[in-house]
């Protein structure tokens, strides 16, 4: 089993993958839609424009939901704050979600054989699935804007902990960082540069939120629905234990 | 003071930069460069193309030296192993050096103000000195061609723990990472990507050379020489405290 971890969606090399992926966007979008999910929404379509989001959106059934500066889009139902995914929101309902970097970065992970939807909620029900299967792991980091973040790599480095395999250099650095801050993860996320960004504009309970580890079992997945862009992908829940 | 650390030369943002930087290449570039000023070569051209290299040497007052795929090149008086630039090879001579990632990581340094070449050998020594002179920082890590390098990070990391200010995200990585491996650097370097890569083409004895730490103060810089490429820039010494 080897596992590795890439910082950003453009670290991804082109070709098919034969290993499992795991998109991990701790601020916010894989923490919202882990939320929503568990919330009772049936699906979630990672949309890449604003636009496509919207069109596939009614108001009843189907939510435009996403952001762009952290902020939620006109004629959108809910932005991307975990906290708006209620039950009451969101059960029974999908979601058309476009935001910054998580919908990028599930994109960017179509080349892998599967790919899973991971964040602290749920990282140790995602490390054990994950360990439980043997197969080849890269936990993929959307970043911010193309870049680097820590609080995504903090993330990958908690799932990885729980993986026994070889790991890639950025594998290492990822489980390191985790065992050393392992108790200070709210912290970090608050000091990272995105957390600071997103105190700024009055989401600090957010960061909170998205800094719970292991509120959940549940693993979502993405998978192709076989129609065309953007409703080709959609996103559900794979194992409740 | 802000410090910023880069993984790879291609994440170095175009346009002109206010601070200084430090380029690292622990295994091996950098750690010879090092190596070989302390040892009295009078300045080092660090050269694109092996071409250029040999293009640049004459074997007497200027020799060609660096490597493809780890080992010396056809017609190169010297590798990239540290352990070959002795006194007896390179006192009172210039060297053309051209290596897969460390002098592309010097060229991509050129948009700073200042740029600096350091490596364990120096770390504590380059550390000091850019506290002292409280201009921002950017550790640029050369990688391993493209890609992220836990040796060169680490190092990054014990340079930025030696500094006060605003860390960035890679910053507060490279650091933590030293903090928790700080007693652990000659193993970190054997198990990583690139060690294994050495220890398999029989270079394991480098890897103990450049995993020693502070034994010099000697640190170079680069220098435009106002001559056209492969001749355009200089690396010397500036510091011998």
């Amino acid at each position: 089993m080897k596992i590795d971890v890439v910082f950003t969606p453009s670290d991804v090399e082109s070709g098919r993958k034969g290993g499992v992926c795991v998109v991990v966007d701790v601020l916010r979008a894989t923490s919202s839609m882990v939320t929503a999910l568990e919330n009772g929404s049936l699906g979630i379509y990672p949309a890449m424009e604003t636009a496509e989001a919207l069109s596939l959106a009614n108001g009843t059934d189907v939510l435009a939901c996403g952001e762009r500066n952290g902020v939620r889009l006109p004629g959108f139902h809910l932005g991307n704050s975990p906290r708006e995914f209620t039950r009451e929101a969101v059960a029974g309902r999908r979601l058309a979600m476009s935001t910054t970097n998580g919908t990028a970065a599930i994109r960017a992970a179509m080349p892998f054989h599967r790919t899973f939807v991971g964040c602290f909620l749920n990282a140790p029900a995602v490390s054990s699935y994950l360990e439980e299967s043997g197969q080849d792991v890269t936990i993929l980091c959307a970043g911010r804007e193309g870049a680097f973040s820590i609080e995504d790599t903090l993330c990958a480095g908690m799932i990885a902990f729980g993986l026994n395999g070889h790991m890639t250099d950025t594998a290492k650095v990822s489980r390191v960082m985790f065992e050393a801050l392992q108790h200070d993860i709210e912290r970090t996320l608050a000091e990272s540069q995105h957390g600071r960004f997103l105190r700024e504009i009055g989401f600090a309970e957010d960061i909170s939120h998205c800094a719970r580890v292991g509120t959940t079992n549940l693993i979502p997945e993405v998978f192709s629905t076989g129609d065309s862009p953007p409703r080709d992908l959609i996103i559900k829940l794979i194992v409740n234990r």
